[in-house]
């Protein structure tokens, strides 16, 4: 499938090398495409990237946010969650027409010190904030409670007995997104609703956040017992 | 021991009946103790209340906010939790001296339709307000992502095979408050940390409401995989 990942830290270049290996063309999209040295959030460079998954015949390109997201049939958007809607601006997004876009995004304040705080509540959710300003997308939460590592391995932490979520308005994109999981080695996907259910995901980031600090690690998730 | 409850809908009782059949002595403090039929919030009357638990020779008393919080040597908040700060004042929490209280609650918001909103935010923590408000009680947040039948009977659920948190400054307190959890059967009992850690769990009510409202019913829970 052709993919294009809106955002180049640490969560971007984790879903493309794992979407690359799993045979999928993806575009990096990045602010500046040139600036292929610089160190990325949490990450190496575009370069090193880049070196790391091209190989044999499995090619990853890193290129404007603009052609991430004119070259995808469906996106990601993996930025920081405040800079979200203005790197999807930059990409277009609204001009693509209709296509599947997972957010991944968590908005995090860091101003006051660790850990920092989650910034989403009842009534600021960045993915019901995303689909209002490009209802052209079929936006679908995703993987924002858990670490890059656990995202694109869940297999490496509980025998992968454990727990990610969707939410999103439109059922086929859903099972899109699911079916993406899957190919990851997720087990269990479930599905909490409509796109206003993002809340409870994005809400739950302040308790992966606690759960960081008080075991120590980011290799850690929820399994949704019922 | 000498336990005192703040509040008598479902967690107020369903906590109640539990920590009598263990063998406290429990005083459950009411806004006005002789409306003994009122029906209770998702429960039944406190004369029914009154009836299942005093049987043989263990004993339930119904008393005023104010008599539960002098009786307890260890006391519950299990209001709803936008009525716990008035609660624990028409309690005169702030004149008992130095006690553990368990804060159970959540602040919910009805007025929009279900499923309610969590009004918990990274400004907004109950168990913050009202360990601010009650510098004499040793509050430990606790048992608010759960359902009040999991409460008591973690078993029934999963074999028990899930976590129940602790948030407070105290580490006595902490230990204490995970002393009782054992005895209602809970298995994995994970420190947080201090107080402020508990927005983690209070945001998180936004995530159990969707899992509720995903699985339809209350008999849910996480397990922390690390």
């Amino acid at each position: 499938m052709k993919i294009g990942i809106i955002g180049s830290g640490v969560v971007a270049q984790t879903l493309g090398a794992k979407l690359i290996e799993l045979g999928h063309d993806v575009v990096l999209g990045t602010r500046d495409p040139a600036k292929l040295d610089e160190k990325k959030n949490m990450a190496g460079t575009l370069r090193e990237w880049l070196a790391k998954v091209n190989k044999a015949n499995k090619k990853g390109r890193v290129a404007t946010f603009q052609e991430a997201a004119a070259h995808g049939d469906l996106l990601f958007s993996a930025t920081h969650g405040q800079a979200s809607i203005e790197a999807l601006t930059l990409a277009a997004a609204d001009k693509v027409g209709t296509k599947v876009l997972i957010d991944t995004g968590n908005e995090l304040d860091f101003s006051k010190g660790m850990p920092p705080g989650a910034l989403a509540s009842q009534s600021n959710c960045l993915g019901e904030r995303i689909q209002a300003a490009f209802p052209n997308l079929k936006v679908v939460k995703s993987l924002n409670t858990i670490g890059a590592q656990v995202m694109v391995a869940p297999q490496a932490l509980a025998g992968g007995e454990h727990t990610v979520f969707v939410s999103g308005n439109d059922a086929p994109a859903k099972a899109a997104a699911a079916e993406l999981l899957k190919s990851f080695g997720w087990k269990d996907v479930l599905d909490l609703g409509d796109i206003s259910s993002a809340r409870g995901p994005e809400m739950y980031m302040a308790m992966w956040l606690r759960l960081w600090g008080a075991t120590g690690t980011g290799m850690i998730n929820v399994k949704v017992v019922r």
